[in-house]
């Protein structure tokens, strides 16, 4: 394990654990999650704002910036950091995700995935060795190896073929990751355990991976449809056999109760476009489950979205302007919700961690789970 | 004029003065440029940051709140102040220029104007009582009486009926607004000059409310199609006529040399949707003129877009990533470019109140139009 980049695990309770990434932009408090700023930019949001929620990383997406304005072009402008002025670290994914569910658009061979793009059809190829041009030319912190997330519902052979495609390209990303050069020296690679929902399958991916010296281990290929209790089912087998001494990371999850209960099974990272995503359309997270508000029952509503909160949408607004701007189709009403979904998150990851801490996961996931079954406050 | 609603001239430049509004809310620099903010908001900014770019005082829209989310559901949550988290001045327009815009929506009696809402349809009705009622109830610090703008082209005729109309409404205003309520003796009433391009009528309307006793006069029915060379004529026989006591507010104006030229003849508070649209639109104002953000040249520039200018979007990011961030209709290049717009007009403002106190306006004046006049930086 290089120097600028290590995981220091400072207490565990169960299977859980919580600790500091230190990387050289800067430490990652972990148990994690990392907004996803896809296009060089989290949606609606500044990045010191993004910062202020309690974000220690920002994850950007491979497939769109290659696509626009292009890995080149960032490179040229100093690098995806400065381009969307956050300093901080960022992950990127591989464009493996993005360009599966190009559908009818991609074709994948040995060699990778030939695929048209969304924004204008033009022709693209990436491969494990294209793939890690691209992070490096982006100025990743984080670069997760090229791969296929297999799709689900898929058959054993299926799932066993497209894991062991994987696996070759996890040692093409390895290879071309480690040609040598300034950003491989400072920075991290990730391997992506695959396997979908077939234990055998599962440790198999591990056992490929773990020797190979990645800087920490991405569980893939889950939050695709097969449920939460699958999904757990999948970590309480996967879970015990993965390194503990590297960060471990649940790729595209999730909702808050899919994060505590991946954290009691030992994850630390966490990335997903639901806080933001969700900031657009109307559903804000509170402390006493989701709140939609579009519903009628809202627009004269003096409280805050949630009393608990802090962020500026609960401590300056009422749910009766939240929603104004919403049926108004005002921006402000995306900037706030995303700033308070944001900050809900980062609360959840902050309360996690200090349960952690005191050694008292149990009695903090009882909480959530006691105080979501309330249901959100009564109208006044 | 009451103690808490006061204008304290301290320097003049020819016809040009600059001073401080002061009014119970705070005060407010004089010449002044008031941000638009229609529905409660002003479009894409958090009232924190409108408030960095030096804004005073937001300007609020009584058509679209009445409609949307309704005056009495505002004064039931507090008052517009409260509800959109501003607690400095906020004026409010009568809803007339709005309403007479519907076109084929409305009915125009002597009582007032019969309307459909352009949202549902719903059928109202605005009066100089009901405007008055509307703008109480949101609590406005600058009230503006109720009037017709007169539409343009209109023949003198036509323009003398309308502007004596709204002189009428505007004795009934100023009965309504002095209805004995708190509100009253705290804020402050607006008269609107109208009289199209016709001197003797501008004349006559400045005569028939001067004497009324209205905290300050706008010059109305104006940019509305004339140009900025029949604009100029009207204020050129108007301003003399005018109270010098009081505030004098052009209406709806500008574009940058609108305001430049206003305020060489007088004019001491504008309002405009220009800055916040235009940051919806992928138009930047520089201190060299207008640029297109959109325009092929901006995708590779490293530049900010005005290098002079202090705003976050010219400090922090270059015209490269605001050029990516229009293309891929991301929410923040609308964020960065309305905070930047705005900011460019309030510093025009305060270049401005600097060069009236300093008895260099015309200084000022020529180096504005000398450096629009070179257009925009050079593509690299």
């Amino acid at each position: 394990m290089k120097d600028n980049f290590k995981l220091k695990i400072e207490a565990t309770d169960g299977n859980a654990r919580t600790g500091v990434l230190k990387t050289w932009r800067g430490d990652i408090r972990t148990p994690a999650f990392m907004p996803v700023g896809t296009a060089a930019t989290v949606k609606a949001m500044k990045p010191e704002t993004v910062r202020e929620t309690g974000a220690d990383i920002l994850l950007g997406n491979t497939y769109h910036l290659m696509l626009r304005p292009t890995a080149e072009r960032i490179h040229n402008l100093g690098g995806l950091h400065k381009f969307m002025n956050w300093e901080r670290p960022i992950l990127t994914d591989s464009g493996g995700f993005q360009v599966m569910s190009l559908a009818q658009l991609r074709k994948i061979t040995e060699e990778g995935v030939a695929f048209q793009s969304h924004i204008d059809g033009s022709k693209h190829m990436l491969s494990p060795e294209r793939s890690m041009e691209i992070q490096r030319l982006l100025g990743s912190n984080i670069v997760m190896a090229f791969d296929e997330c297999t799709p689900y519902p898929a058959t054993k052979q299926e799932t066993a073929d497209s894991m062991r495609l994987s696996m070759r390209w996890a040692r093409r990303s390895f290879d071309a990751f480690h040609n040598g050069s300034v950003h491989a020296a400072k920075n991290a690679l990730f391997g992506i355990v695959q396997g979908g929902v077939f234990e055998d399958l599962r440790l198999e991916s591990i056992d490929a991976l773990r020797d190979m010296g990645f800087h920490g281990l991405a569980v893939g290929g889950l939050a695709v449809g097969e449920g939460q209790e699958v999904m757990f089912e999948v970590l309480d087998y996967t879970m015990p056999k993965m390194p503990t001494d590297v960060p471990r990371y649940l790729m595209g999850v999730g909702k808050p109760d899919d994060i505590v209960g991946a954290v009691e099974r030992g994850i630390d990272m966490f990335d997903c476009v639901l806080p933001t995503r969700s900031g657009r359309t109307a559903q804000g997270f509170t402390r006493r489950g989701t709140v939609n508000l579009k519903n009628a029952r809202h627009t004269d509503d003096p409280r805050p979205l949630d009393e608990e909160c802090g962020c500026d949408a609960c401590s300056k607004y009422s749910r009766a302007y939240l929603s104004h701007l919403i049926r108004s189709g005002e921006i402000l009403g995306a900037m706030l919700l995303t700033e308070h979904n944001l900050t809900y998150f980062q609360d959840l990851m902050q309360g996690l961690r200090d349960a952690i801490a005191a050694g008292k996961l149990s009695d903090f996931v009882a909480d959530f789970h006691a105080r979501r079954a309330l249901g959100d406050i009564e109208p006044l």
